[in-house]
C-alpha cells in the first residue's frame, strides 16, 4: 500500500499543477493560483469523501495532501514556462493520477458498502472531481464532460475493480489491476485521441 | 408509500431526461449524456441528504435511482427527436416529478428534525437542486432562479407540507396534498405562464 | 460570545445584502433575490460544515441565520437604491463579517480536530464560500479568486487564530485578534486598494 500512497501523492501534485496552470490562464493572482490547486488536486477525493459519509474528508486528516497541492500551486507560479515546456510529462503523470483515483475511489467506495453503480460512479467521480470544481470556479463546461476520452477511462478503471473482485482477486490486486486499466486507457486515448460518439 | 415510490422514480426519470437533452444541446459526448442524466435525476436528492447528514445519500443505498436515471440517458441518446416531439407530455410529468420531490424533500427534512424554514428550504433544494447542478454543469445562470414559476411551485408544496402538518393530517396525506399543490401549480403557471415580480 | 453571536448574524445580513444585490443584478425574480441571499448569506457556513462533518450545518439548527437572510433579501427588493446609496457602509459592515466568519471558521475547524492547514482553509473557506457559490450561481468567475485582497485577509485571519493559539492566548482572544487581524487588513486593503502579485 505504500506504492499506493505515493501514487497518490503523485497523482495530487499533478492534478495541483494543473488546476494552477488554469488560474495563471485566466490571469488569477498567487491565492487564486493556490485555491485552484488545492480545489483541483483535491477536490475530487473531498467530493467523493463527503459523498459516502467519510467525514472529515481524508485530505483534512492527513495534511500531507494539502501540502502537496499548495507545493504544486507554488511550482506553477515560480516555474510556469519551465513546466508548460515538458507538457508531454505532466500529461503522462495526470493519466496516472488518473489511473490511482480512480482505483482508490473504487475502493473507498467498496470499504463504505456502496452497490456497484455507487462503486463506478465514485471511481469516476474521484478521478475527475477536481477538475470539474477548477472548470466550474473558472465558468467553464467541465472539459471531462465535453469531448475527453477521460472520464472514460476513469469508468473502465472502476469497472476493472468491480471485476476482479468478482474474480476472487485480493484488494490490492483490485487496484493495481485498475490502475493499470484507467492508466493504459488513458495512455492510449492521448496517443490516439479517441473519443466516444456524440448524438 | 409504494404510490410514493412509483411517483419519486418516474421524477427521477424525468429528470434526468431533462438533463441528458441538455447534454445534447450542447454536444456532449455519450459519457456527458449520462453524466448530465444522472446528476440531474439524483442531484437535489444527493444534496439534500448531505445537508440533512444522511449518508450515504438514499440514491447510493437504493440504485434503481442511479439505474433509471442511466435509462433516461440512454433513452435521449437512442431516442432524442421521438422525446422532443413529445416534449409537452415531459414538461407534464416533470411538472409531477417537481410536485413529488418538493413533498419528499419536506417529509425527509422533517423526519431529520430540521425546522419550518430548514423544512421549506429542502423542499425547494430536492425539487430543483437537480437543475441547478445541470445548469451549472454547462456554465449557465441556473433556469430556476432567472424566470421561471419553478421553484414557487416547489417552495408552495413546501408550506403545504408545513401547514399539512399543523392542521394535524397524518404523513400520508401531508405528502399527498403537497404533491398536488406543487404539481397543480405548476401545471397552471406553464399553461398561463405565470412569472414572479422583480426589482 | 454574546458578541460574537451579534457580530455573526450582522456579517450573515451583509453577505445575503450582497447576495441579493448580485440578482438584482442580473434580473432575477423575488425568489432568485431570496435564493441569492440565502446561498451567500449562509453558504460558506454550510459548506464548512458539510466538510469538517458538522451535519446538520449550524444554519438548519438555529434557524435566525436563514430568518436573517431572508430579511436580507427583502431590504434589498424593497429599498435596493437607497441601499445602494450607502454602499460604503455596506462594505464596512461586509469586512466585519470577513472578519467574523474567518474566526468562526477557524475556531470550529479547531473544534473537529483539523490540522494547521485545514483550520487556515476553513477559515477562508467561511469567509469566501458564500461569495463563492453566489458567483457560480450567475456564472461568474468567483470574485475572490480573480483579483480582490479579501480572501488573503481571511487568511491572515485564521493564521492569527493559530498563532494566537501557539501563544497560549483562550480562545475568546484568539476569537477577536483575528477578527481584528481580517477586518483590519481588509478595510486597509479597501483603503488603499492593494492586489496580490500575479504571474
Amino acid at each position: 500500500m505504500a506504492l499506493t500512497y505515493l501514487l497518490d501523492i503523485l497523482g495530487t501534485l499533478v492534478f495541483a499543477v494543473s488546476g494552477a496552470f488554469r488560474a495563471v490562464k485566466y490571469e488569477l493572482d498567487f491565492l487564486g493560483v493556490l485555491v485552484l490547486a488545492v480545489a483541483t488536486g483535491v477536490g475530487g477525493g473531498i467530493l467523493r469523501d463527503i459523498l459516502i459519509g467519510s467525514v472529515p474528508p481524508a485530505a483534512f486528516r492527513d495534511e500531507t495532501y494539502l501540502f502537496v497541492c499548495l507545493l504544486g500551486g507554488l511550482l506553477v507560479f515560480l516555474a510556469a514556462p519551465k513546466i508548460a515546456r515538458r507538457w508531454d510529462l505532466v500529461m503522462a503523470a495526470d493519466a496516472v493520477g488518473l489511473g490511482v483515483f480512480s482505483a482508490i475511489g473504487a475502493a473507498k467506495a467498496a470499504e463504505f458498502h456502496l452497490g456497484p453503480l455507487g462503486i463506478v460512479m465514485m471511481s469516476v467521480l474521484t478521478a475527475t472531481g477536481g477538475g470539474v470544481i477548477r472548470d466550474i470556479l473558472v465558468s467553464e463546461i467541465p472539459a471531462v464532460i465535453r469531448v475527453d476520452f477521460y472520464a472514460t477511462a476513469a469508468l473502465c478503471g472502476g469497472l476493472c475493480f468491480l471485476a476482479a473482485g468478482l474474480a476472487g482477486l485480493g484488494e490490492t490486486l483490485q487496484l493495481f489491476s485498475s490502475i493499470l486499466v484507467a492508466t493504459g486507457l488513458r495512455l492510449v486515448a492521448m496517443i490516439y485521441r479517441i473519443n466516444l460518439p456524440r448524438v
